[in-house]
């Protein structure tokens, strides 16, 4: 039942004056339920849990873990429809989606407990004493992975489940061994408190230390300011905006002792068409492109935002069908009227921008909160003279770029941010032709996509999900996939340490039979 | 030869008209080269050259790598005397010692030259696509680690070779694929120079990219300013004071682009003597500590500036024995006047701190920048309620702290700050009794120590050295050991890419023989 209360650890908790109500963009009405921000009070408290927390939940082992976050799968699937109608209700986006973001949740929690059952991902490393060495006898040093600390998680607006209140923030934090204290997001704050529940009931039939989660309601950004500044907070995840994300990094580069903080920012993600693949699959790859942009009205983060390519017949076979092939979608509902609201205006930014020509563009009239695609052009020159082109907007758009040449295409490419993904077309043997565009947009990325699109991020062990600022704020770190994990660990080493008093996993028996590097070698083996 | 120039690149500079010189704290006087400080357009000019060079640098492979450290480490044993001359002649540290040291810093050029050549450390990780997966295929994704940039490297003044032109962090950043420019120490500039030219040698025998390595002379903190500010500029080394690391990190937080910056800025080390370790082993672990606290006049960042113990006739004998042994170490020269001065400054200061008692003081002259070791000893009670008895007092200083109790120990590890190091001594299963001692104190460091002493960090593989702010700016990280490279990287994903256009290290035929994680799986075998 969703109540409207914040959970300090185990205990509902309302204190604050201040509250509000979630938004059907559906219905375009307000949605009943009133939540109370949290006071500070209670953030203080949720804080204080979650560090007394951490004393014990850091050396729960990894088989204890792996039960806890697939007893919090199990609670979620438990919500069974209460949990899709509220999601539906808070997000405007329809059933099949929220079905397939639920799967997407079960799945990282099921991962997770996989990866800390088994228990080798805390790279545990032994190098043996070398008692004869000379002139001076070698230490024995092993090391392994440990958690930091109690974690903030900022949940995305996008994606109320699979990167919100038991998404792969908070999933990868606890699995480390960090509490976690969710900062709900106030555009699903019911399907937030729902979540909530879940994870509180998995932490009692697990019996976890109680402040190993707690969930906090926020309006505005007082209640997250207030978190990243604790001094008990020892890391932060958020995904947003780059103005959200990096007044967040501010704030913490500013505390007392600062901290890590991993914010996902958003990305334009430049799709590049060679010339071979732009005269030999141009309708083809406009299809799938039209199809791209739009996907969940474009509110995803690898929404491809930006498609590049030479000036050529062909290039203009790829706008014509692109315009024609997103013209016929539908347009779909927005996250929110505020959402819908800054995406109109980002669009005719844009449209007023020196010589971009708006291309498609659906005048007919749409639903209060639903979308409309727009597909601009613009040369290559322009692009490269005005920064504001690199801005995302967040939503069903796309700019096209038309370059004279190669050499435009390359200096294109130089001046771009930071992106999560860049994406390369080509046929036969272009990627040689092109291999300084193929180097350039290697530096700019995390993760370089070759004919195919950069919506749909797989959640598996190779995954790259952060790319250099400001696409994200440590791009030597991934939020998507097992790595994820390790964003909240530090690495800790025990000099001479008696076998019976260290951690399972450095023992020298093996007991958790883990891979293991002794002396240089992987290895199962006792020492 | 030393010339007092600039090495931007290969090429030497000297456009600056602020000069300086080093001196010789042995000798008490300055020494005769004369430096000149790089100027705003030698700075720029340096990072210009690292970031086009980081366009080639960044795919040299492995094996080519591992010739250019080594060639680096051979250039370096071809200085010969002309190194250890000038080495003691700016450090006032005894020959036997820049000989460990110089052999500490080969040692890690071939260590990173072996891990490079072998080529595992990319952690190579692929996902093999999964055509028939319902609903949708997986695609392939492989992912591996990639250099970041151009990185700079701030010298540390206790160790001018091992953790200072060619130490540590430059080694690392070269090995990793980054190009690196220098920051030369002011104290041992002519040190700096000479190995500068040693790696500017390997840099062209070799045929490394010019720019891949740049030397840049400074008296003050603007060149280091500036060089951070730098928009290519990528990553920060740094080891010295926590003013000084936190200024850098205050303007790598402020830029546009906020960069990592990997401080390694001190640290008190305490040492923790269990009842049963006091009572039977107090002479012993007297007679060690003495020599451990003034090795090196002290000037470590893993002496051991702190040891808490319960109040016992054990302790007694400890601390009395400690003083008898102390005094009858010989002083030692420090690096610097101003370093002695500042070591001067802080017992003084500790000793009208309240309540605080010298228990050992050598009241004989000692020469001009020798160091007179000092213990000095306080209650817990007073040590908790006085913060600035946790300042690094850099040198032979120690501060023993006397508790009436297990739970008086206990709190005084909980106010403490961040450290490199704890170390606890104990006898029998005293680890067990004092559980809490041993978590309390994980919490604080990166490295725990048993029955030994922090001074000596290993570089080895399970090496921790760094551990929670303010000892170093980021727990997540090791400045020592083969680890090091994990600072200059980031994973980097290809999604679908053409086999033969994929970097060796991800192509199925595993071509370098490199360990990978193939769906999960450890192994050499090709796909």
């Amino acid at each position: 039942m969703i109540t409207g209360k914040n959970y300090i650890g185990t205990t509902l908790s309302a204190k604050g004056t201040t509250t509000y109500t979630t938004f059907n963009p559906q219905r375009n009405k307000e949605n009943t339920t009133v939540f109370t921000e949290a006071t500070p009070e209670e953030i203080n408290q949720a804080v204080e849990a979650a560090s007394e927390a951490f004393k014990t939940y850091r050396t729960v082992s990894g088989s204890e873990k792996a039960t806890f976050l697939n007893a919090i799968a199990d609670e979620i699937l438990a919500l069974e429809d209460e949990l899709i109608t509220i999601y539906t209700a808070e997000s405007g986006l329809p059933e099949g989606r929220a079905l397939g973001e639920r799967g997407r949740t079960i799945a990282q929690l099921r991962m997770f407990a996989n990866v800390v059952g088994e228990g080798s991902w805390v790279e545990a490393t032994i190098d043996p004493a070398q008692p004869n060495r000379e002139p001076n006898p070698r230490a024995d040093i092993r090391k392994m992975l440990v958690p930091i600390g109690p974690v903030v998680v900022f949940g995305a607006s996008n994606f109320p489940l699979a990167f919100s209140t038991a998404g792969g923030d908070t999933v990868s934090a606890l699995a480390s061994g960090c509490p976690v204290i969710v900062k709900s997001h106030p555009m699903h704050a019911g399907t937030s408190e729902l979540v909530a529940t879940a994870i509180i009931k998995a932490v009692k039939k697990t019996s976890m230390p109680n402040g190993v989660f707690s969930h906090l309601n926020s309006r505005g950004i007082e209640v997250g300011q207030q978190l990243v500044q604790h001094p008990k907070v020892k890391a932060v995840g958020f995904t947003g905006s780059l103005r959200g994300g990096r007044a967040l990094l501010d704030i913490a580069a500013n505390r007392k002792e600062p901290i890590p903080v991993f914010t996902e920012m958003g990305s334009i993600n430049p799709v590049i068409l060679l010339p071979k693949a732009t005269q030999e699959k141009a309708e083809i790859w406009a299809k799938t492109y039209a199809s791209s942009i739009t996907l969940g009205a474009g509110q995803f983060c690898t929404n491809p935002g930006l498609v590049i390519g030479i000036k050529s017949e062909g290039l203009f076979k790829f706008s014509a069908t692109l315009v024609s092939e997103i013209v016929k979608i539908a347009p779909q509902c927005m996250l929110h009227p505020k959402i819908q609201e800054n995406y109109q205006k980002l669009v005719s930014q844009a449209k007023t921008q020196k010589h971009v020509e708006i291309v498609a563009d659906l005048h007919t009239n749409v639903d209060e909160n639903y979308a409309q695609q727009t597909i601009a052009k613009v040369s290559g020159k322009e692009f490269i003279a005005n920064k504001t082109l690199q801005e995302e907007v967040f939503g069903p758009f796309s700019l096209l770029v038309e370059c004279e040449n190669k050499e435009e295409l390359e200096n294109v490419l130089a001046c771009m941010n930071g992106q999560l993904t860049g994406t390369i077309l080509s046929e036969q043997n272009e990627l040689d032709d092109f291999s300084t565009v193929v180097d350039i947009l290697s530096e700019k990325v995390g993760r370089i996509i070759h004919n195919g699109v950069p919506t749909g991020v797989e959640v598996t062990t190779a995954m790259q999900h952060g790319g250099p600022y400001p696409a994200s704020s440590d791009s030597r770190f991934t939020a998507v996939g097992t790595d994820a994990i390790k964003r909240w660990v530090r690495p800790f080493a025990y000099q001479d340490w008696p076998n019976e008093s260290l951690p399972d996993a450095l023992k020298n028996e093996n007991p958790l039979q883990i891979f293991r590097k002794v002396d240089l070698i992987n290895t199962k083996e006792a020492l």
